[in-house]
């Protein structure tokens, strides 16, 4: 229970954190944080809840992750659905109170911060380029994250290691996907977004969750050598 | 008394570097911060004195802090008045020093670097939006502060992750009411801006102690549970 | 075999994150993250990867760094031969990904990510000028690489500094030549982009290994003296 | 001899990676980094200096900073005067090789990154208002150096603490004074400016000493209380 609100209130910051940044500060006449300041902001929310909650549910905030980490025989089966639950759960809350705020001047939320592909993507990307893209971004993200949270690795480093990888990854497909590698923060946009949003929302399900596995298999070879 | 000095500086740093940035940086011509490196300027004053002076005092800096951590049950009753009274002061401080910098250019001080809601949101949010804001950005900044600072998280990086919070908040939430979540950061701005400044004052003092209070309460529900 | 595949997933994502950022988002439109988030996305390549898997294969991820931690002392010669092959082949992996999502959009890759001098330096600067800066650059880089892997140096920051020392480089010299410093990342872009950057490419091979050569003849001095 | 090589180096690394993300990157057009990746990249020399020669010689890498230290009852009178001049000859070292970078493309360099008040002050800001910023930014610098590496302070991060220091002041002083707290780095490119800089230079000496000495003396007071 105690790790169930953890995972919970994690990503509620991850999707308030990241998708907030996006639709409330990115285009700010002038003085707007651009991509970059989103890349940051999403990684962030990473960072402050691995070392705030991590000693309490490892602070996963992302289904993509929770399957990626049992796919390396890191992570409980039996946890695995209320994980994920929650997760998504806390990303919806945030996509309530994020509508409430983003509504409080009069505009409306176009587009929101949901994820696409073809015409929906941000820099006209085909769907064939969205799956390829998300699939490695996300199968990149669990390498980084089953590699520093092993015990081989620097002990306290890996919040810092894997908000920053969160960060890099939008740095470099935003323009694409406007990058999920994960379904709890795109359930939560497409939802509000409906139409198109919920129509594209399988490729953000499926090519997170695919990378993932991916990883954790990579990650057992890694362990496995070790052995030898 | 030593720990009175390190609040006085501290927030004085904090105003200083966070609305300093913000009324001198921020908007210089073809190279300006932007509110991304205001929102960078903000989480590094914490950052810095964290490491500075945290061992110290344990580096607050904020009045909403000090009643979090006391809410929390990790801050005595005795402490709380000295220490609010040390941030005020010493954000009172730092807008002294900044109006001196800011007009020796023969500029006005315009809004400062005021918190403000409705006409004087810098995005144009409503009161119930810059409310809602305040409240969620601090309850997190809190949940951050007592989850980075339990005994159960990696010694060290604390400084870190309180740090990069404020980032973030900042990232979110500088458009819609310049970002308070610290009452000794708004009334420093507000009684040298006068007039609407101080009118509306009271949202950023009572929303961020509302929020803290709460995360306080939260944070006791980890903390019982890890008895159980 | 297992540093080897470190090496292939590591040098795939410094490339694929570098110059992936680099053509997919520093001129997006409005948002762009420019050459400053170009900058951080190479030094969080390095971090990220140093926390994951630093401790399989030491995560050099360039084979100047092999080569100045082999001029250094702290590398064998037996393994030099296998990391560049694994560094070089992780990096043209990552060139062949990239090429596939940059052009899922009609667009074409244009000058890619290559590195240039004289005509094809972003900013028009000099073969001397690029020799310069590429040979001073790498030395800097594995000044603290080799520096911050020191046994007197605190345990577990060395992967943020080098992370960060490549994205101080990126900061100071895209301009000059698009910063290369690792000959891996040359020449994955300059195989696509053929003709000019390949005409180019031996001087982001050989100053990249002098500098690093050079910095390794340093430490030396360090090292010796340290004993005397 | 080898502290001396250590400053001479990391100086060298100050004003080439602070001053040369000026001079090339700032204004780059377009992409450019503007303040936000200049004050990145000073801190970033600090920051990675730190953990690559900081068990050699502390790295001040600013006479201010030795001063300040030495103020503060943390560094010998015997090494003050031979770590200055380490680090005046790497700065003018860093500026001879950064000279011949940035006119390589044909350029001149203008004012490079000189130090200035008045007319030549990035913003117009009088010689009262540089006086003040220079004196309490140093200062400030001074409280986070003598705090963070104080032996209270968590062990490991007051390279990060005092790395980003240098980074948040540059992101609230660029604008009035291009930003000293360090007297070498502001001979350095005065004595290629010559002229209104070298006229100026008095002001980027004695304010940066002036504050670093009073930190010095307030941090005796935090020594002297905590043995009471």
């Amino acid at each position: 229970m105690k790790k169930f609100l953890a995972e919970f209130i994690g990503t509620f910051w991850l999707v308030l954190g990241g998708c907030g940044s996006a639709v409330l500060a990115a285009a700010f006449p002038e003085l707007g944080i651009g991509l970059l300041g989103v890349s940051l902001a999403f990684g962030l929310t990473v960072l402050t809840i691995a070392y705030a909650l991590g000693h309490i549910s490892g602070a996963h905030l992302n289904p993509a992750v929770s399957v990626g980490l049992w796919a390396g025989g890191r992570f409980s089966t039996r946890e695995l659905a209320p994980y994920i639950v929650a997760q998504v759960l806390g990303g919806l809350l945030a996509a309530v109170v994020l509508y409430v705020i983003a509504t409080g001047n009069g505009s409306d939320i176009g587009g929101f911060a949901a994820n696409g592909y073809g015409e929906h993507s941000p820099g006209g990307y085909s769907v064939q380029a969205a799956l390829l893209t998300e699939i490695v971004m996300t199968f990149m993200f669990l390498i980084v994250i089953l590699g520093a949270t092993d015990q081989r690795a620097p002990a306290g480093f890996a919040g810092i290691a894997i908000g920053l990888a969160l960060t890099l990854i939008h740095l470099i497909s935003i323009p694409v996907t406007n990058t999920s590698v994960n379904p709890a923060r795109s359930i939560s946009q497409a939802v509000f977004v409906g139409d198109w949003a919920l129509e594209q929302l399988w490729l953000f399900i499926l090519a997170p969750v695919a990378g993932a596995i991916l990883a954790g298999l990579v990650y057992r070879i890694f362990q496995k050598e070790s052995n030898s």
